[in-house]
């Protein structure tokens, strides 16, 4: 097999390709750096960059075939890693000027865990700061660009993991996905993107652990991949308190599903979120095509009203737990959104506080009363198109104004919420075709780096 | 078997025993109402009686057997329950004016389930008001006495359930606890109480639902009874978001355990606890007599220190989410210990709820570090002895000044932050042997009745 073509493998495939000893890791490893080295610069998706470790583990990785070693399930294949997420060795800066040189000692559960897997880290992944927001810009890194056009956003605050993959410069990414954070790119990038049930990807780095927010997950090209990272991802801490005794070798053997039997319930709003005529239009017309796949495919009644002011509120707490001392310090220096996100928090009343807590339960029950009729709920992954990432966020939503800025992904964090697994799936184009089923990147490749958007950004010459 | 003796029947062992025709439940029922009658006024635990349908019941029940019928894991037992669960048909006042005269028309789920499962409710049994304290008087039944000895509390808030089964009134009874109030009541009254890891005994009416907080589990006066009544009350619920799938069947069959391979861990304090010496003292002669039996048996450094912060943080929140819009309705008629409550979680600012569920989780990783290193962890169960129902709360622990209503029992709330699963069990005589290890009923019987004790804490001629 050509090695110019080896970032193209799928997980899956270059997994068995390596275990079958037909290609190596190292020569994956070193497809995926050149790709990310000619691509990067017009999207910029990767941020760190961790070469050298990389080719040292691949070659480990590579002896350890040789010499009939025991392989683990993501042996040798090449991973990018959120910034948010500390990695031993290698910058971690949470998008922040507060940590813009931060080395950490250690890596987060989640990391090492990839790594004991096999997994090798080749770089660090754009996000907004702290993760806060779905548009992926911030003062460290500037924006990142979408690959089908880089003018726009490739959502977040997975951002750079979704931009990376949809352009194969790595199979894998990891995400992370408080609100929409793992959908919200994958929908808008063209790849897919799981949030599993709180807990099952577990994290001792969840500092306000019983909750429904700051979840781990998979992010790729397939369902495939998807499955097989979750596999290398998914584990049992006792210092979570979401976290469940599981088998994650579950997910190796996705099991054969008879979609004939299966009844589907569709919803465009959720009962509630402002999602914009254009996304509902393609909704359906896309809903239409494979309507008759399934056993039941309808509209269901399933009524999430309340889930904004909940999901705020519950929002609000978390958010305060994880960055309310640091906005309290002199000099803070945050983000403009997270400091909103503080002073939004302080400002809500114990009472506000209770009872988003109440309706998350209620939610939570109505979500459950629709799957005693359903199997599978379909919704948009997002309310909105793509827009560009030089605005911070759309302003109108399904023609009236914006309430605030992350109401334009309000029907993706309604899910996030009541903490049932979420998966974004690609559908195919939107109307305007300026993304297709994959991005052009020959097309990328001869257009301007984002060099010169990342000074205007950052407000530097 | 006479029938004057069938009230002193264990749970495990009646249930045989209708199970194979030797007594009927209607005898057991008719034996249980003869000793709530006699004993009852001399400790106001059952505060209202459910008769005439128990006894339909128990005939019900005694067809099925003659009849050959699949039997229920409970079926023909008689049990109370606290009155703070709803029960179809019997008046149900959560021990609150608010709801005097209320009679729902269905159970609660957990009820539901004890009834489906073959348990026949005599009658309900007193609480504080809404549950909230750990002194069982109120404002609509008065108080309840302790049956070792009336003037002093049984504790709370499962009051009426303890003292009624320390009684032999019945021998199964459910109750309920956020920070104490199974495990109180159980070790003021010498019998056996069990919180359940939360979620377990599910719960559809818990509307706050991912929380530590609100757990149902059961009362008994031995520990295979309250893991048959576990049986009868634990049950997948998916309208509870801290339910997962189990098969409750697994209680019934308790595996044999030798205690010589446990490694124990001992606190008398949890590192934080303002614990009274005579509890401290007698802690340890007890442990003393019990240390040879086990593998590893020493004190652990368990460190709880911020628990007392944190537990009254993510409790506020719990029970502003319950009680916070009666509080603010006109004439709200709380109670001045459930309005202290309300009036102190509305003072707290956002900052210190975001911080007391951040401690939660830290705690909980303490607790978990703690079970690397022990198999099982044994503390008092409440920092203090009994004291007289008459005294509100103890005013000082350890030798200090109480900082609140409810410190004298935050022992046991630290544990319920974390949501261990954690059990009361008798371990005999406290120093003035004012208890002995059963309630001496014939000298209750001989004492004066509480009716008095209840206009006057009523303020009643």
């Amino acid at each position: 097999m050509a090695a110019a073509n080896l970032y193209d493998l799928d997980a899956t495939e270059a997994r068995r390709l390596i275990g079958e000893r037909k290609i190596s890791s190292l020569s994956l490893v070193e497809a995926c750096i050149a790709r990310i080295e000619a691509v990067n610069p017009k999207i910029n998706a990767v941020v760190t960059k961790a070469y050298e470790r990389a080719r040292a583990e691949a070659k480990a990785a590579d002896e350890a075939v040789l010499n009939g070693q025991p392989l683990g399930i993501l042996h040798g294949l090449p991973i990018v890693i959120k910034d948010l997420n500390k990695t031993e060795g290698i910058r971690t800066t949470y998008c922040s000027p507060l940590f813009e040189n931060y080395v950490p000692d250690q890596d987060d559960t989640v990391i090492a865990r990839l790594r004991r897997n096999g997994a090798i880290i080749l770089g660090k992944t754009n996000a907004p700061e702290f993760a806060c927001g779905s548009n992926t810009t911030n003062r460290v890194f500037g924006p990142s660009g979408n690959p089908f056009d880089p003018s726009l956003t490739p959502g977040g605050s997975s951002g750079g993991a979704g931009s990376a993959l949809a352009t194969n410069m790595v199979p894998l990414a990891n995400g992370s996905d408080s609100g929409a954070s793992i959908r919200n790119p994958a929908a808008f990038c063209g790849v897919v993107g799981l949030r599993p049930t709180p807990g099952l990807v577990s994290s001792a780095e969840r500092s306000f652990s019983l909750s429904t927010n700051g979840v781990e997950g998979p992010m790729g090209r397939t369902v495939a991949d998807v499955a097989l990272l979750l596999a290398g991802m998914a584990e049992h801490d006792s210092r979570d308190m979401m976290s469940r005794p599981i088998d994650p070798s579950i997910y190796l053997t996705l099991g054969h599903v008879d979609v004939s039997t299966l009844r589907v319930g569709l919803s465009e709003d959720l009962g509630f979120a402002p999602v914009d005529k254009v996304v509902r239009e393609k909704f359906r017309s896309k809903v239409d095509k494979i309507r008759g796949a399934f056993a039941v495919c309808e509209d269901s009644k399933i009524n999430m009203q309340g889930a904004e002011e909940a999901y705020m509120g519950v929002r609000a707490l978390y958010l305060l737990a994880g960055h309310g001392a640091k906005y309290a310090a002199k000099d803070s220096n945050l983000s403009p959104e997270l400091a909103w996100n503080i002073e939004s928090a302080l400002k809500m009343t114990p009472m506000q506080y209770a009872t988003a807590h109440v309706e998350q339960t209620r939610l939570y029950q109505v979500v459950q009363a629709a799957f005693d009729e359903y199997d599978i709920l379909i919704t948009p992954a997002v309310n909105v198109l793509p827009f560009p990432w030089s605005t911070p966020f759309p302003t109108t939503l399904d023609d009236r104004p914006a309430r605030h800025y992350a109401e334009w992904f309000s029907i993706t964090y309604a899910v996030s919420l009541v903490g049932h697994p979420t998966i974004a799936l690609p559908a195919g184009l939107d109307p305007q075709e300026t993304r297709r089923a994959k991005p052009d990147v020959e097309k990328l490749l001869a257009g301007p780096d984002m060099a010169d958007a990342k000074s205007s950004a950052l407000g530097k010459d």
